[in-house]
């Protein structure tokens, strides 16, 4: 095979280069992976975001074409090649890094020569041959990267909100799910790592459901208000300049139809080309949402110590052998997987944070970093959550039993008590029972305090868990 | 003068202390003071807390006295103690430190002894002399620091809520006002610190005041939802143990009656207990806004540079001289305090965070900190708000001729007559001014690529800064 | 009396303001203190930075008197107002806040107006009377706020290190007697929450004096390299213009004679003057020793948990009442503060490396804030190490029985006889004891697996806790 | 092919599992893969990680042989599997996530298997015939996961501190050769983004090199000092239960001995095996360098701005066009990235420090997180020092003339006249330049302040550059 099947040779203000032959991405691609061997994540890792910057390059394609600008057969070209990215093909070409310099131009450039080229292909040129079809005067026509690559990160979050939330709606499932079934298993709440006062081991899986039902409602409403204005049209710094008057409409409506995202127009395009204030809230809300998994993921792995020496009101489902040196040892490795998994995210919401704090005048060209740091805290947010859930919750069992006796066992029941025998019996009881190691109801029988049908009573599980009309002196 | 006089005998669990005879706060407070010699920040440092501290005891009161708990005389004296802290008597005896240990428990009885012995003396009885009326069993009656104490926290961001809103409301007219001002001074638009595209000073200015504007709407719908629903009701753990079952409703509905807040029990008081998401988001919230007003700082900065040797567009006024060695200097001084206020707010927001994920089982024992920190936060922005729009935005004036001079020196001229002389020429030309010196419009008209009449046309600067007809080739 | 007593008027670049007649600071200091009302938190607050602002005019003083730019009357005067703001006096003349633009003009300009009124009066003239002997002029001759400061802050540091060191070294001993105290309990060692293999508890808190012994030794060495090179002498940007070539020299001596610190000039000011890395890596060791306090009392917290629902294998002395409405409850309130202590010190590393990375050009104008957190850092830690040494530590005790009856009954004593019973009857058992809730040495002697002589020797706690020869198979 | 081919079944405490046929790791392996499809990001990513694990193999095999507890063949066979992966052989059989739960299990339990495999096969056995060599009891011979993993992740570093100090080196060589070269260019030094007074462009390249100078040397001192102390030998929580005693020397001779570095045993074993102090003052320091590097590319992004309407004192080499929509636009690509890979090791820090603070008992869980994280920045840090030098520093030109003529036309010039003219004079020439628009020497010549030569003399560069005597007033 000769050297000259091998590459194709491009030329850009700089000069020239070899082009892989077989690649559909051109010059301005690879000189950005010349430049940029970083992170090693590529643009293909987040499928979403591909497609979403095909549906932009289609409106924006659209929108030319009824405005007179791009002929019918360029139109349908690149229309169509946009779609079989968007079907998912050649996702492969989508080669630069993640973490790079120029604002999103090499992702946005690279998404203008994989379209150039395939539509080339398709109206019977080489790939290369861009006098037919240009990457930059046809594909991206009207356009600049500043105002299509942040409507493209936008939208392609906007394409994986469903699979987010729907992750964590079913986690919410499973833990809700336990707290039914875990309704009847009375167990000690403890303030403080202190003995506080029963509660159902119900009532605490259920608390785990409505934490995250928050969070669910609260992606669910903020991330459209956030994400939806898109600055798309206006070019450069907002202005539009150089763009058809009625080019903006068109093409957000277009791109709304297509992607079927309630897409609109921002309304201060130059605040919009520079504001990335929509995904410091957004990671925000990862952020808090981390944060809940954490602490739940905390808890699970406080409620399962033991099994001897700890809490051990519950048994995590065994994973993996926990330990070649201690035989029978099982570990909760899938709670402290989430946990460093959170601790991930708070990362990567501080990198997002600085990156956006780093915008100057009318454009953050910190953005590419912003859209990564998004991305992945997403991504890992999503997995952490379906293996939380598989790996995890679905399994739990109870140690109802356990649960009964450290409750019956503990000195803060004496706080159930407290209104009948009042204040001071029952400090002296704790402390006594503190000191002699002796069980609250134990001494509390021995003095006579209450009679066995108002401690019956009293200490029915169902009239220990809730208010109830009591005593009080007034 | 007797020893005697200078101090009273207090007794608690732990034993005796001696409390300075003037002292409304006792024991309990005293033995919080001793333990936590920490940030030096006290609890009186934050009016609105104290505030809402004594708006929950009085609500309390009045919920217990309906349901005929506490006595008549006795929840008069303590509504009336509660009145007077409202009004701002008193808040120098709320002197415990921001950070301490116990979950608030410090912060609440500091509250509970403060209003008891204000209402001992309204009784006339003496300062401890808690067999008359007591802080846990008549102030505390029905409460537990872990409904009270986060109830009080919410209660009190959403008593300074509108102060923010004001003094935010306030900088973006001052941004908005300068929009206006300036909307006749084109200038050189700038992406990654380069030159880019020519837009008005004016469009900028506005930009500022759009993307606070944001966040003032943001702030606005986002805190009521985040902190109207309080726990007060839920005790202990949030099962209400030893409350009356009347009594969560017709406590949270004195409360909102009170304050004035549309405050709305927990639907789950287990998970309100020990959750700290609404914090975490609303701090996400304020980060945001530091990071913005950050970006807008530094755009100042860098606007105001110079005189001679940076860009110089603007004026800052001088609010001091700067520098005793280099006369004339005169600094930024007030956007750079702003800087620095941002970054104590990002750092705020991750101490919060960890405080947040550090919450175990049914309490978040770092509570304090956490209600610390966002009124840090929420103290910090306004000021430096205030600061920035009355030190700096509203005297800032605009170097006119020098924005339009740099605009007809620009090679970012080029690109507005890009559409008429094609790409080719376009970056041919770019490329010869850059290496010449000379200028864009001097190739232009030497080549003769435009004749004057459109050269005047394609440069009036409404047709530079917006969307426009332009002769793309199809 | 007369409105002319109440004020003096003085004036600068900008005009004439009306100082309060007593303050010794003047004009420069009141703009700044109307500039910025941010943190509240003023210089005053840190004594060792006041200090050394006046060791460094008084070593600048007798450089420039010993160059003879300096006559010997001024210099006499001003050296001697140093010395007496070095012995304490006029500290609370420092008034302006901590969070300030303008890269500490103000702080320096507080110093240098101070100093100067403190000698005029010395002199026999009035307070503002600065032709006789000027702020800058004569007390900030051959200076900048850009060589001054800086210097100021490294020298503030160094004052205050052995008295961080002295309490970090307490709480050490603390530990360590405890670590002794504590040598022959026996107890269950914990990984990832699950029982492991026994040790003492004298091991564990050993641990602790050694991990903490760590940071002693890094503070130690790391601190006065780190530290000891400061950059006076560079004057505005570190090309010294404007300053005697024997200046700089002379002053660094003599401020390493007047504060004994070793101090020594930077090699190269130009770096000198901008460069923050050592207050990064400060921060980060101070942030380390955080963590690593906070590592503790989460562990101080997992075993004094209980009494009886917890791992309670610790006593934590009782500070405070712990619950209104929970009899008995004692609450580990003195590690939480701490835990809450290092989530700041976190946040502050957090908002001086975002100060750090904001530098520009031949100046950091964040430095006022990178001060501040780093003081405000090592005054937390100390206060938080000496709380926690003398209300904590000091008086622990150990639960010893119950500790042992933990170790008797725990499956991981199965990994002691392991080498004896072999792997496979090891895990077999653990299994069994586990389903059964039966002990592992009940099981292992109803096997007849071990003889009682075996058993006693291998469960010798000596033999349990140290590495031992034991039969493996080869 | 039949299906038995494709896998063979393997077996642990939780039951049977397919393993692929060719597959050298086993069932733990893969039950891990299963549990953890989190980042993406498997060990083989980390080379250097990988061979020290094989590193500790080899090292414990032949401490084991010695000790006479591994028999010669079972030991020769390990210890040239261990060999082979050392020489990169196998790599990619290291297929666990880095974000694992289990503290590291899954990554000890991925060598102990591979190794395993290599060496059965090596003796002639089937890979997965574990009576004849198996991963637990011959590999793992008296270790645990929980010495021999944090000890191959400080190994690890160690291994690739070189490679990164080196590209360290090669870049601060960059800036100083840049430094020489531009050592007679005179330019304006900036303050507060302020003209303050003369340096020369070699200056500042210097001080970059001086400023990372600083890095390399404490990189060089510090990691050694944290990181050559392992815990080898303390196995499961550094009691080093089930060891023989002359292990520990032994294992850790040899390991100094393979791997080159010079190991110590860590004096408290129990303090080493949860410890993370030393990752968390590493990746401080790494912060520092990403914080350095990230001003130093803000600096070069202002100095090259422009380059009509910015700084323009310098020219980036070009990587690749800069925009489609603006003609001959090139952009400060390189230094925008290294700005965010910087802040990505910011967000990496605070993660790690997180998990630090996570520990508990005798045990840190997050280790994976901490050795992913400060391997992933090291990493970062060399590709983007590597594309800086490569891709940047050392193409960069200096615009001299206009750097001159910046200087020239400056106010700050002023600043050099003041001692020769005074005060008074200067402030007023400052004024009367700013207002007027004119030049400062004009003004000072017009008013005839100096003569010629004495003006010369002042302002020749190497008069303004550096200390000098100048008559000050005593």
């Amino acid at each position: 095979m000769s050297c000259a099947a091998l590459f194709r040779v491009e030329k850009d203000l700089l000069g020239t280069l070899e082009v892989p032959a077989d690649a559909y991405y051109g010059i301005q691609t690879l000189r950005a992976v010349n430049n940029f061997r970083l992170s090693g994540v590529v643009l293909s890792h987040y499928p979403k975001l591909v497609v979403a910057l095909a549906m932009v390059k289609q409106a924006a394609a659209d929108a030319n074409r009824e405005l007179g600008h791009l002929g019918a057969a360029k139109h349908a070209a690149i229309s169509e090649a946009c779609s079989r990215i968007i079907r998912g093909d050649f996702h492969d070409q989508f080669v630069v890094d993640m973490i790079q310099g120029g604002a999103g131009t090499s992702t946005n450039m690279n998404a203008n020569e994989v379209i150039a080229n395939i539509a080339l292909e398709a109206m019977g040129h080489a790939k290369g041959e861009y006098r037919y079809l240009h990457p930059n005067n046809d594909v991206n026509m009207a356009q600049s990267t500043n105002d299509a690559y942040p409507t493209a990160i936008r939208l392609g979050l906007l394409l994986g909100h469903d699979t987010l939330l729907a992750s964590l709606d079913s986690l919410i499932q499973s833990f809700a799910s336990k707290g039914v079934e875990f309704a009847h298993v009375l167990k000690m709440g403890r303030t403080q790592l202190q003995d506080a006062v029963p509660m159902t081991l119900g009532q605490e899986f259920h608390a785990f459901a409505t934490t995250l039902g928050e969070d669910l409602a609260r992606l669910r409403t903020l991330v459209p208000e956030l994400l939806t204005e898109v600055n798309l049209g206006g070019t450069a710094i907002g202005t539009g300049i150089n763009a058809d008057p009625g080019y903006q409409r068109l093409a957000v409506e277009r791109l709304a139809a297509i992607s079927g995202q309630p897409l609109v127009p921002a309304a201060d395009l130059i605040e919009a080309t520079s504001d990335m204030g929509a995904f410091v809230l957004f990671s925000g809300m990862l952020k808090r949402l981390a944060v809940k998994l954490s602490k739940i993921c905390n808890d699970l792995r406080l409620l399962s110590s033991g099994p001897r020496t700890g809490i051990n009101e519950i048994n995590l489902p065994a994973r993996q052998p926990g330990s070649s040196i201690m035989p029978g040892k099982v570990n909760p490795v899938i709670p402290e997987a989430v946990n460093q998994v959170a601790f991930e995210i708070i990362g990567n919401d501080l990198s997002l944070t600085i990156a956006a704090e780093g915008g100057q005048l009318q454009l953050n060209v910190m953005e590419p970093l912003i859209a990564y740091k998004v991305l992945d805290s997403i991504n890992l947010l999503q997995r952490a959550m379906d293996m939380l859930r598989e790996h995890c919750i679905n399994g739990i069992t109870a140690n109802e039993a356990h649960c009964r006796a450290l409750v019956e066992n503990s000195i803060g029941l004496i706080t159930a008590l407290n209104p009948y025998i009042g204040y001071e019996n029952s400090t002296r009881i704790a402390k006594e029972a503190l000191v002699s190691g002796r069980g609250v109801l134990e001494l509390v029988r021995e003095e006579g305090l209450l009679d066995e049908a108002s401690l019956a009573d009293i200490l029915r599980p169902e009239n220990m868990i809730a208010p109830r009309v009591v005593p009080h002196e007034a």
